[in-house]
């Protein structure tokens, strides 16, 4: 157990820091983080007939969690600002599981990974979706946010066990 | 179905809106949110070491969400902005469960409901955890984030059916 | 000329200030913004054409306008910080123009008024047009962006005399 | 009409994305935009007597616009968070015109274009003047915003054709 | 002592919550604010030729000091969001101390105290002062911050003993 | 004197810019500043005992602290925006002077100095303590805010005369 704990972001006295990484190469970082929304079938119906013109939830949140993963570093106390230079989220209506499931990826040529960034903007936008949706369904659940596949860096490549 | 959804984020032509509260009454409202970051029992043992003294990951939580909350309006495209005048989250950890419990409360005198305040801190507190933790276990899960009761307002007092 | 200057912005010394309006009555405060981006033909039939379903720029300029009504007080020096209860940004596209009309609505409960975050909205709206539309159209312009209406407050109903 | 639309910001499904920008090459890059407050010769005169040392109307709308170049990112959903090396906002009233004219100009070495910074730095310095003077009129025009040169990049210089 | 140290931030667990203010009245609150940044005779000389007409120093410190005030609960951790109903900022050369004095007052119906704003809008004001200078002279010190008068609330009128 | 005024931060015609730093060599920049917060001992006392385990005042402050570094462009007026690449926070108690010294140190690979962040740092970090602890004593001063060393960049190392 290397330093007083084996967390990065404290130092050897147990006191919170930014840690130093301007000795880290400039590289290539991605990552890849997926969750899910689960609410009630009559629920999942709405948001789909909205897809048809009328009322697009998944656009909403999609675009609150492109936003939200540059918000990261003014959330997450101790994240390094970033200059990203690619951020996607997708949502896909899975009626077999009554879920929305939100997947994101960053992207930077940067010192430091994008995971915190990609599942901010996962979380964002389902966030945004309960916000859309809670009119009509208060018992959604935000579920299952993980980070699925992570490139770049010292570390080397992660894969998600069960993506 | 009223309106052209149910929802009551769109018009009647399905654009996004930020709804109407001028005539809503300005009342006490109250909302509590809940979720977990599930982890390996290493890490989890490391987050509990850290609190008798050294490395305070909940802590650093614990504010993350607090701060959130106040940026909500910030995150959320259609959340109005609001003056809260109460936030609490306290994380407790769960052995048994090899999980970290969140719980969220915020508090307002005013036209329009918490929830989201609630949720966006439960959320933020939960990444920030991630964040902390991630250089040890990368595959810990956010899960089941969801509102847990909420007070005030029209539509009257909710629980959840599960808390 | 009243004080220094007739501006209320500054003290008789002409400093800036945020003026107190802690006196002032809470009354509810409407206001109505309007604007347009002028652009070449192609590219307002491109936007229609993403109307139908696929890259629908309109709809992303509408969320960032309300998003940014809400920002007001961050960007306008010195704006009151307001808890606006309603934004709405509805764009239109006027093809004999060659045109998309932007107009933003904003209410609030409250002491001052809220003609600074319908303009803001309006401006928002129409620079995320813009940057939407700039790889095929670096000529557009956005124009004509002006106070149509105003509700409550001391001073009375305004209606701007070429609406 | 590439991908499904021509624009930039979109997918091929029409999804709105933060484009890719990791393997443009980080060169210099520059913009300049301009634009214009139109107003009541007496709102004017106005203004140009605060110049005189009392009440510096053009003095806080530079600020406010060189403020709002760095809050792009925030404002503008798809635009990326970018580290500008220079920003300069310039007025100069127009009595002939019965305008404020509002040149701004913003610098990068990176990946992308900072015709967005220069567009917002513009817009919100003639907020920022209506703010000001619209205790005094009202009906200012903000008008003809639009980009005047570009340079860096792939897509190589840009000149408006009526700067 | 009540409760665990007599902070009113922490709980009787010893835990960080804004505190519950929904049950106080909503009053007049007023605080003033005082600090000053010391430096070499050098600078303040060139500070006092700038507010002649070119560079005016004092004029962009005070802006940054009141913008600062509005952004109070994003910066302290456990503030309340408020809706500031006045903000100033004023400074003040003074030759034979060769330093500024920085004056700030902000003022509020609500719920809560704003002495954290009057104290941010004095160091924000401090801190662009330095920035504005520090090509000049590196050894400026900014000292004194402290709060001078607080008025509404329960507790009653504060006068600081030395102003 | 150089240009106007001696300042960086003025054109010619004495108007704020933000300064041109694409020419600027990327290199390491270094920068610590200090301050403290000088109280009853009494005070000071209750902020030692919270430290035993239950009211983290400095913990908090120190989050806080590390926070608005990252915030410093959005703060002051004509800083760049930076990629920080560490920053870190002490708070130490020093019963011998009834106060608490507040130590913090930025870094960054980048084209310009990180003077503002640290102090930014040590400045918030001040507020925040001041906010946790003003129930029990209003009458604390926040002293001696200055930069004590900067490295890298053009101008050479800096030390303070008196650190």
């Amino acid at each position: 157990m290397a330093e007083t704990s084996g967390f990065t972001h404290f130092d050897a006295a147990g006191r919170a820091v930014m840690v130093d990484v301007s000795d880290k190469a400039e590289t290539e970082r991605l990552a890849t983080a997926r969750g899910r929304v689960v609410m009630k079938a009559e629920t999942l119906a709405l948001i789909q007939a909205g897809q048809m013109g009328k009322g697009d939830v998944l656009g909403v949140a999609r675009l609150a969690g492109i936003m939200a993963a540059k918000r990261t570093p003014d959330l997450i106390p101790l994240c390094h600002p970033l200059a990203l230079t690619k951020v996607t989220v997708d949502l896909t209506c899975l009626p077999e599981d009554n879920a929305v499931e939100i997947e994101a990826t960053a992207k930077l040529k940067g010192r430091t990974g994008v995971e915190m960034e990609a599942l901010t903007a996962v979380s964002v936008a389902a966030l945004t979706l309960y916000d859309m949706c809670k009119a009509v369904d208060k018992g959604m659940v935000i579920a299952d946010i993980r980070l699925i596949a992570k490139d770049g860096g010292k570390s080397g490549p992660y894969r998600a066990e069960t993506p």
